[in-house]
């Protein structure tokens, strides 16, 4: 008899990423090694076995990713770690940092680490725990030489994500959501992205592997969590079972097609600025406002316009200058940076 | 004293249409005749004038926009119609379009005219009723050598088209919701698309125009309705005001990024087909994916597949004939079309 179906889920979720790690692992040999200037066959064959680094919080979703790594793992000849992190923002959150220690030993990862960070207030809370997350997670990937570092993300936390990235009305690149693949060479691996939570919590059931429900998940304080327990089930219920699958599809979707556009904007932004390196007005205005939108974005960014802060109005204000040229004066942008047409350029820059 | 600000902004959104209208009126005479080979100064020079037509309902966003086109259109030398469709869903449906029609003549409007359609059932009630709507306002915007239909949707009607559109899961181009400007020639246009309904039922009020509330905007049988009452002030309440300007500003990125991946799969298309017309896989292979998907839907429609029937699944399907080959068979896809990959060429076609 195998396994429970969701068992089998995550494992086979787990068991494709650890593949893939594997073949990257031996094309391109150890991390930080591949720029050394050793002949990559050589390194990849006295190149130890990988480490990976399961990222576990001790709930549902990297709990059970924690226990499929454990078991796909060593399977493949890769050594699997684990790291919780202690974001001290809750009492008692370094017992239960200890305690999630404990269960990844148990399952037999190691090594096993408890990091504790210290949580500024920058963006907000959610962004800062984010942030001092994934500084953390950095280290450690680079101090173990960790060739990866598995996150327990599900569809349901990528559909939230192109949820908050919807309210922004900022274009597709916020629809895009988490990548499968992501940071530095491609440290960060979601495997579960294409699994559903449910599938997540049966296997932690089934295994009988106790999980910790953060009450941060249930607190209405946070859009997330509201998101989760209000916004989406009310979208389910207008509009179908499928709303989840759907947004992940969309984030798919509009990821390559956001990269696509970023390739083409690359490309033309050389196209359109003079021997000086200016912007010429009238080779901007025959590009399609899709292409001259991002090339604007760009530059404004460049000039010192801080990207965060560059909304999709400052885009439109910019390209006005362009599309709608009734003589207008220059237009300040966040950053202290202004734009201005001058003798058929644009030129932005910061004041 | 100036108008109440609700109606001061519905007539300066109509007043811009309109003007957007005079000056195509202007640039190629009246519709219909820019192909006779007359040369179009002259045909500006004859041309009567123009005839806009307001499609309205008797609910508060058509009735609006009916007041502010009567006021407006007369200022600018535009004669303004109105039509009422009656799709003859509801008992007594034909008196109310009558009192519609009764409506329209008092505020100034000729022609006015109501039409009875029949609607069918292809492709489920919202969408026979539309095509039967659309069917009749091209007749009647031909019977009277109409330049525009005008349309009173709304900025929250555009939201929810993103959210039907997102529930799809197919994509950007279905992130794009309704278009300020669509059908032949550039007839129909939505001069509220960035105004909110609460505006328009303010208008309403303040002139003392009565309205109508279609009871099928009310009835949770229908998605729309239910994404109206339910899932929309859902999703505000997690995720801030803002959403409903946030979906209405995707749209219009969503609707340039998609406009201009299409462009350039066009321009891509030709460039990866052989001499003999087929598709060359190696090539397709260098494409960012998100244009060589758009490539393949392009080949799987021409070769006879119904493009509402193929979905983002048979379109990765086809991808990995391209990117994931290991020599697996054809490829069944909607409309009896078959795919598969013969020395190198995709071939797609009608079994």
């Amino acid at each position: 008899m195998g396994p429970h179906p969701a068992v089998a889920a995550i494992r086979l979720a787990v068991r494709r990423v650890l593949h893939d790690i594997l073949n990257d692992h031996h094309t391109t040999g150890v991390p930080g090694r591949q720029a050394t200037g050793e002949r990559p066959d050589r390194t990849a064959e006295r190149s130890p076995s990988p480490l990976v680094l399961v990222a576990c919080s001790g709930g549902a979703d990297s709990m059970a990713l924690a226990s499929a790594v454990a078991f796909e793992a060593p399977k493949l000849g890769i050594r699997a770690g684990g790291v919780t992190i202690d974001h001290g923002l809750q009492p008692g959150s370094g017992l239960r940092a200890d305690e999630v220690v404990l269960r990844l030993h148990e399952l037999g990862l190691d090594p096993v680490e408890s990091i504790a960070v210290s949580v500024g207030r920058e963006g907000g809370p959610e962004a800062a725990a984010r942030d001092a997350r994934y500084a953390a997670l950095d280290a450690i990937a680079e101090r173990h030489r960790a060739t990866a570092v598995l996150l327990g993300h599900t569809r349901d936390d990528q559909a939230e994500t192109v949820l908050l990235g919807l309210a922004r009305g900022s274009g597709i690149r916020s629809l895009s959501g988490m990548a499968a693949v992501s940071g530095a060479g491609g440290r960060y691996r979601r495997p579960f992205l294409q699994l559903d939570r449910q599938t997540a919590r049966k296997a932690c059931m089934v295994q009988s592997l106790p999980v910790w429900d953060d009450p941060h998940n249930a607190d209405p304080a946070y859009t997330r969590s509201r998101l989760r327990h209000e916004g989406l089930p009310a979208l389910e219920k207008a509009l179908g079972k499928g709303v989840v699958e759907a947004l992940a599809r969309t984030a798919q979707l509009s990821r390559d097609d956001a990269d696509a556009l970023d390739a083409w904007a690359s490309q033309a932004e050389a196209s359109v600025r003079d021997a000086a390196g200016q912007l010429e007005c009238t080779k901007l205005y025959a590009l399609p406002p899709a292409v001259r939108r991002r090339i604007l974005r760009r530059a404004a960014i460049e000039a010192g316009a801080p990207a965060g802060s560059l909304f999709a109005r400052h885009i439109e204000e910019l390209d006005r200058l362009i599309t709608g040229w009734r003589g207008q004066g220059a237009i300040n942008l966040p950053g202290k940076v202004v734009a201005q047409r001058q003798g058929g350029r644009l030129v932005i820059r910061q004041g």
